[in-house]
């Protein structure tokens, strides 16, 4: 028969056992971080009708959509999860409760030219606050949290979260008076760490054309390194859309701590504006310390209306979505996943040493009982070649089950990590073995480099 | 702005909040039981080169597969796990180690003619045992434990495990001379739980044309009430296929219930053979006892080669297959869903009464670090509204943090469930919350009516 050559497509990540086991670990975390901020989980689906994920039309990533014809249909795989959550919210509202807060951990696919680094199937993990007509300020404070706790449960302690609100910056541009230009200086000055001071005071001036005397001004505003609320006294009074983005950073400010993030974590930084369009006061980005080229691995804010596509409801919200594959490679190839995790498919392989396998088989059911993963190995293999399995794999402790074990009631395990051996009852034996594979998962998926 | 109205497409399912936590409980416990007995979980793309997909042509399937193009390429979503798994395996071969136990819990997708209860995109749980060369009997003993534990763990107790051998119906018709027929044969004995004895045996002489002694005794052979094994000794020593379906058979009964499964939930069943010719071996079928008409709710069995369209390699293998979608849908339909299940987003919702929501946000921080998922609720809204947010949802505790609270250090905690009002220490009361949240934590996904 001819054969076909086995092949992934270019752009999806597809790991191998022990990469998989981390990756999952790392979603897990996320899973059970939102959890304890009362996020409820979404699954929808990746395929959409056309025009409800290109409601909002799309420019460029509209290029990226992968679009499907079935029959009559026009269908398309969502390249983002906020396109579905609006369509479910404006579906579903008058069977949910608000403020409504979900997660949603999903592939999304960009029909992206492939490049090293960029897929075109990746996890986005979401969550989303979506409130009924309003929605209060506390929640703009809490989301840093979750993002802290959400890279403290990956390993990571070097990060740093930037927060900002986009209506001190709107409403600076109106002062110094920058005119119909505002959104062209929004999206340069979110440039501001890529590019340096200099180079964005010239694209100010000179490619947006603002008057020298106000790029000035947003420059120092932008770059000041002082307390930022001291800059922001300076303006305070002359414009209530600046006033207001003062007052919503003081509140998140004033309890950001409370809510468990440490000052050394996060940063009220003015220059921050995410370049989306979307946003309408509140903005994130997280940048991890010793990679800072990298960009932001977390970022989100405050939007106005999540689902004026479909609903004349108004459901302002906040949220934050982490490129969940994209973090994973770039900690991989950085050599951060931390190589003592425990990524044996199995925490004990049982080799029977008999013919009559009644003996391996109870064990592994009584071992099983006790939480334990357990492999039971009977191929004809050579012994040498049934342990060098659980060698390669990291299985941590291997039990042979022979003549001897069987008539003395006893079993023999070998610890795979000190390569000590010993024979004893089953149960005490289990329960040794329990103790050590419990330390085993308590590792973080990641290791930073000290 | 003109409206776009909002819509899923027929045929995919998406759920409220409440169902989605049953579900993703379900996908959980699934996981787990998989893990016990030494299962790696792999997450493989969801779009492949078409030409992977279809490699072993699909006849009335590959009608139903999304094909995708993008550029010069031929793209197509997966409509079943195997062939992502036969793929994975051809092309890291070198890198795995045999045998190698993965399963995943993935979406596929067919384009279906939307029928009730039918899905084009739905969730499949898969596990297989791939061996490099052979694959020793026991891990076809092991398989009935796993679907036990999985269906366990949802928590039914109606269901029955049918298992047989295809080698023994293989042998069999050649031992009663069926010839050429012998796939049709194997089809229609397939049938039987469906069409009944009656029309099978019409449909053997009739419409395949088998002889009437030769039918008969086929007949008579998966027809029997008697203890299967007596039956298979009447044809011992007559064809070796036959006598090599009856050993293998054997095995498994004689270690099936020492890998935990009870008398009351398997059966070996000499009538099951599964449609696809792809088995080879033991095949497994799941009844659910009260819903037979459903047909099987878990099947699978051995297969002597799994990745013969990429690799000249041999792997045989044995897996399971469940359609969790289908049977989320099938439990539903029938109100078997536990509504005992905590489904709320979050354990506690804690209503500040005072301005300062400082004592409010230090409460929910020190609760999330007891492990309590935990909400603020301060949008303007009545008290009342507040309360019944919590009520909506079945959020179980309430918290109210007023000016007396504050001031004495205390705080006042609502049980939900039996309206009693408690004003205590923090500490304490979290403490007790801890408690019952653990308990409503441990209920099964599923309640069969009694």
């Amino acid at each position: 028969m001819e054969k076909i050559k086995p092949r992934t497509l270019s752009g999806f990540m597809e790991l191998l056992p022990p990469q998989q086991v981390i990756f999952d670990t790392m979603s897990r975390k996320l899973r059970d971080s939102f959890s304890l901020y009362g996020f409820t989980p979404l699954d929808t689906p990746l395929m959409e009708a056309a025009e409800i994920l290109l409601a909002k039309g799309g420019g460029e990533t509209e290029k990226q959509v992968y679009r499907i014809r079935k029959g009559d249909n026009d269908l398309a795989l969502r390249y983002e999860l906020t396109a579905s959550l609006a369509k479910y919210v404006a579906l579903n509202s008058g069977r949910l409760t608000f403020p409504f807060r979900r997660y949603e951990i999903g592939k999304v696919y960009r029909g992206e030219r492939a490049q090293r680094g960029r897929f075109r199937e990746f996890y986005q993990a979401d969550i989303d606050i979506i409130g009924d007509g309003s929605l209060d300020i506390i929640n703009d404070a809490e989301i840093p949290s979750i993002i802290y706790r959400c890279f403290k449960s990956f390993g990571l302690e070097r990060f740093v979260i930037n927060i900002n609100n986009r209506k001190l910056l709107g409403g600076l541009f109106d002062i110094v008076g920058v005119g119909d230009a505002s959104v062209d200086v929004m999206r340069a000055v979110d440039k501001l760490d890529k590019i340096g001071a200099e180079k964005l005071s010239e694209m100010l001036t000179e490619e947006i054309g603002v008057r020298k005397e106000a790029a000035d001004e947003i420059m120092a505003f932008v770059t000041y390194r002082g307390d930022p609320f001291e800059m922001m006294d300076r303006y305070r009074g002359k414009n209530e859309t600046f006033d207001a983005g003062a007052d919503e950073l003081g509140v998140v400010k004033r309890h950001i701590t409370g809510f468990g993030v440490p000052e050394t974590h996060f940063r009220i930084n003015p220059s921050i504006a995410r370049g989306l369009d979307y946003y309408t006061g509140t903005v994130y980005e997280t940048i991890m310390t010793d990679y800072p080229q990298i960009g932001s691995v977390c970022g989100g804010g405050r939007y106005d209306n999540l689902a004026e596509y479909y609903t004349d409801k108004k459901l302002p919200g906040v949220g934050i979505s982490m490129g969940l594959t994209r973090l994973f490679h770039i900690l991989q190839e950085q050599g951060l996943l931390n190589d003592e995790v425990l990524t044996a498919p199995a925490d004990v392989l049982i080799i029977p040493m008999t013919e009559d396998l009644s003996h391996s088989v109870a064990l592994a059911t009584s071992m099983r009982a006790e939480g334990l993963r357990v492999q039971i190995h009977n191929e004809s293999r050579k012994f040498k070649v049934k342990l060098s399995y659980a060698d390669k794999q990291g299985i941590p402790f291997v039990v042979f089950m022979g003549e001897d074990e069987i008539n003395g009631g006893m079993i023999t395990v070998k610890d795979m990590l000190d390569g000590k051996q010993t024979t004893a009852s089953a149960g005490i034996l289990t329960a040794g073995i329990c103790e050590k594979v419990a330390d085993l998962r308590n590792k973080a998926p990641i290791r930073e480099n000290s």
